[in-house]
């Protein structure tokens, strides 16, 4: 006798959920059974909502931001952006943080990744050729390398660092590391202590 | 000047995520940037599934599980199924787990809720008429109920007890209660001692 399962559509469902990012095979079963619980309603309006993305969404040539066709990317034709400073980030989801904490107000350039030597990932799979270029044409005085702190970041930091070095007159800066805001002593990391005594200032 | 922000159509997908169960502003926010750095295909792949699912699968009109309009309820046009014995479960999700436990081959009866006032879940609102029904029209010598052993199941399994019992010579019985497989004594709390000592059986 066959075992009882879904059927075929609701398993087509469980699997496709599965590929999502933090979603193991419980919680795709989990959510596909919500789903179809709800009633179809609720299931097309999810659906409706992921192809009009799908289908609106596209990276801005510019910057490497998420922007629309219609209304254009919100950074580059955002108003009064400072725009001798360009800010690097490796993702496209880096640049929110940045924007809400307010300290930053100039362009920024995603490279969609970092140098990556153990996932295949070199210079040439980045936009790193883009970057060169928009400095070339651009009027920029610095590049502040806002990558991640760690071994790939790092990577990925020296590698830029050495290519922009070549422009005369183009300071490169990156972000401080130190003590993160509010964190004790005690909680911190041995790496993350010896490059706050390093990067220590004078007050 | 105008925070930046994702274009309306990525928070429109990040609404709609965030409403699945077990899924939070963090990881909606991820899922929705993943998938639009997937490319469109993935997206649009997951849209199609997702609204094909919602089209096709509909209530088993008899045991309640999911079921399609081509292919039919696995468990009620399913071959050789002990037709005397009604398994009565909460929710489609509690079906399979009973099935995988290879322990019962009889008809299931799926009630799609519980008892529960402080939700404000009456017995009108569960599949309690169509179970009547079902047994009054069937040749069940047994109903086992098999709810979740919380304090909503119990209630649950005292109303339908109550209800049953006025069938004659309908057979109605739980699931027993006690220690998991696997469970030591000092992980068990002390209901489950509690049950597990008053189910206690000669050996």
């Amino acid at each position: 006798m066959a075992t009882v399962d879904y059927p075929e559509l609701v398993k087509n469902l469980i699997a496709e959920l599965k590929r999502l990012p933090g979603i193991g095979p419980k919680s795709a079963e989990r959510i596909a059974v919500w789903l179809m619980q709800q009633g179809s309603d609720s299931s097309l309006s999810l659906s409706d909502t992921l192809s009009t993305a799908a289908r609106g969404v596209v990276e801005c040539r510019v910057c490497g931001f998420f922007s629309t066709e219609e209304k254009g990317c919100a950074i580059c034709e955002g108003f009064q952006r400072e725009g001798h400073l360009l800010c690097i980030v490796e993702q496209p989801t880096d640049i929110l943080p940045l924007e809400r904490s307010g300290a930053f107000r100039g362009h920024y350039h995603t490279l969609r990744g970092r140098i990556s030597p153990l996932d295949n990932v070199g210079p040439e799979d980045l936009r790193i050729g883009e970057l060169v270029r928009r400095i070339e044409d651009g009027d920029f005085s610095e590049v502040i390398l806002a990558l991640n702190s760690d071994v790939e970041g790092e990577a990925t930091c020296h590698y830029l660092a050495e290519l922009l070095g070549a422009f005369p007159g183009l300071r490169i800066s990156r972000l401080a590391q130190g003590l993160p805001a509010g964190g004790g002593l005690n909680s911190a990391d041995e790496l993350t202590l010896l490059r706050a005594l390093q990067g220590r200032v004078g007050i």
